[in-house]
């Protein structure tokens, strides 16, 4: 199957568990936020698996804990967009990221009088779950949050389209932020065995074929009007920058963000049809806790902001001529 | 590599990062429980990786989210045991499995009064959370609880005959429940790319070399005298019984729980040297709420408990000759 043929791909691959219900959510979701006038976003965030036997023991993983998805998310919302947030199952969540395993348990108290229980939080870890709690209510006070889940590639592709469906309508107004580290190969479901491949029967060899990609489709079919951001992770410095503008010349979306495997907390780099830029983060503000992503979204916002004033520029022009 | 070369493996595979550390906490840890004369029981649990590059984008993982494991470890420390939790980074853990992602979140309430802000969980959360919190409070101010977490199959190889060296001592007291899934196949370290595969070479063929089976010198070399219980999950239920025999004639342990993958939350087969028989949740046993893995350990608590009584009354009769 050559890089291309995304439309085989979705022929061949059925849909995911649950797709109806997800897509009604999606559907139900971007039509109230198409009412408001809301801005909105689509992040993508965690690894795509590929699965080595239908009956899954065994698979393919893309590194990704969800760190930069699930932190974004937090500061899109303090931007005031809607966020659809597609996540790999069990990746960070916005919010409860900040508290992994047994975090939150250390942070209770439990107090018995009589008959009666209470649980609180104790005094000295207040001051810090305090803010992320008061913004989590308002996230879902507000309506601005929708959580979607997918595991493998084949889960990922079908909600991505489905998600740019809901999407087409907010022209300019919708930003795609493709933050999830797909997987680019997976083996195809003919060539899969149904059961656990036998280890005594030797180390097996797994053939694995080209994912198409799916960006083409997305950026010239499915959404040709939104702002497109893709992410680029390398672990050699040399490729970094070349890969990222031949992926913007050959989808011709807005912006890759580039990062390297190693110094993603610190640095990325963001690459335009014109520019290539650095946005850092320096060690006195990591020290304060501040998160490279609040600059990364702070900047992407300024540009979709940017990019829809564009647009109501040419509307203007078109009408006036 | 064959699979009993196992010296192999660890003459060519580097301890991971912490391993010192991890090693002394083990020590200390199991030293402070041989005196105080516990029970103390290894448990093993999640998946393992296999990283396909050295810079690690991607990897074979097994699936397992370490439900087993963890729900295990605290009916073990309801049986008064010590607890080596050695368990994949990420995977769920003790207590804090029963709240996943943003449900903690959910039972908490925000209270401003003036100036003051608290925190409280919300009064019908109370008799859900409370039970729980007491147990995991029980378990940290007793001191029986030890985490101990690995990524990859080279961790886990390295971490757990480091365990092993320090359970010898306790002989028969010793209960290892190696509840993980560990990677049968791996990527020779020579063979393995410095950087992330380039998917724009065409899709890549992973050649995978068999993981050495560390049952055999586990069971024969570093803790001969103790009671070892390995796991068989499999996708067949025709292989299921024959290749748990197959594997209790190989390694000589004590026990195999073998259980397939779909069914695995109320249906395990205990297979011993002379027995085979299953341990089954009800379905009215499972809408109120237990759980196999209570039964299972007090099965396997039980079976511990008469080895120990059989190596004491042996050690009566080798006085009384």
């Amino acid at each position: 199957m050559s890089s291309s043929h995304w439309e085989e791909f979705y022929a061949t691959h059925l849909p995911p568990n649950c797709f109806e219900d997800n897509r009604s959510l999606l559907k139900e979701f971007c039509d109230r936020h198409f009412k408001l006038e809301s801005n909105i976003v689509l992040i993508t965030s965690g690894g795509t698996t590929v699965p080595l036997e239908h009956n899954t023991v065994r698979f393919v993983d893309n590194f990704s804990a969800g760190n930069r998805g699930s932190a974004s998310a937090e500061y899109f919302l303090d931007q005031g967009y809607a966020v659809i947030f597609m996540y790999r199952t069990k990746s960070l969540e916005p919010f409860s990221r900040h508290f992994t395993g047994q975090q939150l348990l250390d942070m209770l108290e439990l107090h018995e009088e009589g008959m009666s229980t209470t649980i609180t939080v104790k005094p000295d870890s207040v001051d810090v779950l305090a803010p992320i709690l008061d913004k989590y209510k308002n996230a879902q006070e507000t309506n601005r949050m929708l959580y979607i889940t997918f595991t493998s590639v084949v889960d990922y592709m079908w909600l991505l389209r489905a998600a740019c469906e809901c999407l087409a309508a907010f022209e300019r107004n919708a930003l795609l932020y493709l933050a999830a580290a797909v997987s680019d190969f997976y083996v195809p479901q003919d060539e899969m065995p149904t059961h656990k491949i036998q280890s005594g029967h030797g180390a097996p060899t797994i053939s694995l074929q080209l994912v198409p990609k799916m960006l083409a489709p997305l950026v010239s079919l499915w959404v040709p009007l939104a702002y497109v951001v893709s992410f680029k992770l390398e672990t050699d410095e040399n490729l970094l920058i070349a890969k990222s503008r031949e992926s913007l010349n050959k989808y011709k979306h807005k912006l890759v963000i580039a990062n390297i495997l190693q110094t993603r907390k610190n640095r990325v780099v963001f690459v335009t049809q014109n520019k290539t830029y650095d946005v850092l983060l320096s060690k006195e503000q990591a020290h304060k806790g501040q998160e490279i992503e609040e600059q990364i979204v702070s900047d992407v916002v300024d540009r979709h902001q940017e990019f829809i004033r564009e647009g109501e520029m040419q509307q203007l022009q078109q009408q006036q001529q």
